[in-house]
């Protein structure tokens, strides 16, 4: 098993995830917990979409009353779409298909959609997806996906990033894992900081603008280590479901 | 004070470096510690160059028993060059003019000219170099550059970025210093392993490869903290001397 991992969703190249490479999407505020949250909370599935006009437009294609919009720009919840954070939307998504549009976790994932599978993970769901590609796969080459944030590092993906590495490396022995320097950081940083989510999250340049923003509560949420059992993959490139 | 750090050398643009920013370049191992000692040994300047070709044109401009050509490409010590290794060359280079070429470090270095200011740091002189930050400067900009290899990050410069980050930040109150994501991650990486020098550059990529190479000592020397107190600067965008 190899990992390596990306600072940042820019990073993303063709090149990088072709070919026979498993990505894990990292966007903690806020995207791929949000997604993990949907799908446990009973939405049918998630479409990730690059902007509201592309909302819109799958939206179209789903039963009125079967869709729920989601989505930001620049923080700013889209008009007429519901706001993308995840205590407030887990009681309006059950048996809806949910078409999420964000300005960096969703764009990640439609980045990374050319790699052979695509799982989403965050805090909340880090153990379960680690577990899933521990008991599917063998000798992959995983690339775990910084989001981050209009082409900056974002430190509570990193640290996502450095718990689910951790996981993966525990589960094998340290000798079957060969991590690549940016993995290994990730991992040690994670390591030393195990008990520190809450504080990570709150102190982050996102944790402390969601903090101004009032919603100071999605980010203790989002801070739950290993809460949901839920597994999320991009079927098709296009849409998001939990994975059996 | 803003400390913000940059993952390799390619993060590197006119714009983020321009204007009133400090740059301090990073790389561990090799260049900056070589850098560092080559200055702390008696070498009055070192010229930090592209390539094979550049150095040899800077060399034809120095009398030639004052002249000390250095340098590797990819790993391989360049035809009629003295290998660019700290603690072999510290013998060779007092009274001279070194010319260093190497793959990542000068390169970095070249790229980060365009900064008010451009210092060179490495684990061996890292306190020296945050030490004269604190005493000559206020409230400035300051990027800090992990050079990286070939476009990929390098877990040694992360530490010593740290390194050199926690010293900052000891030196002023919390307040004082504002850090983005990046800096943060890398104080905090450093503060867990601030033990840890060795072991961090013997498991690091570039760190195997040199104990492949033989020159298990060459690492071992660089990830000594703080034993050297000269503070090598820019000048001109061309030559490094040691500031007083």
């Amino acid at each position: 098993m190899k990992v390596h991992l990306l600072w940042k969703k820019e990073e993303i190249d063709d090149l990088q995830l072709k070919g026979d490479k498993i990505a894990v999407v990292f966007d903690v505020l806020l995207a791929t917990s949000t997604i993990a949250t949907c799908l446990a909370y009973g939405a049918k599935q998630v479409t990730p979409v690059l902007n509201e006009k592309e909302a819109l437009k799958e939206a179209e294609a789903i039963k009125k009353d079967d869709v729920c919009l989601v989505g930001e720009r620049d923080g700013i919840t889209i008009k007429g779409f519901l706001d993308p954070v995840p205590l407030f939307l887990k009681n309006h998504i059950a048996g809806k298909k949910v078409v999420l549009s964000t300005t960096n976790g969703t764009v990640a994932i439609r980045k990374a959609a050319s790699a052979k599978k695509v799982y989403m993970a965050s805090l909340l769901n880090g153990e379960a997806v680690a577990r899933r590609l521990i008991e599917r796969y063998d000798n992959e080459s995983i690339v775990v996906v910084c989001s981050g944030s209009n082409n900056s590092f974002c430190i509570e993906d990193f640290y996502g990033a450095g718990y689910f590495i951790d996981q993966l490396v525990s589960a094998y022995s340290h000798e079957q894992v060969d991590l690549t320097d940016s993995a290994m950081a990730a991992k040690l940083f994670y390591e030393n900081l195990s008990d520190q989510a809450e504080n990570v999250l709150q102190n982050s340049h996102v944790g402390k603008m969601m903090a101004e923003y009032g919603v100071e509560n999605e980010v203790e949420f989002v801070s739950r280590k290993g809460i949901l059992s839920v597994v999320p993959r991009l079927f098709d490139g296009k849409t998001i479901v939990a994975e059996d």
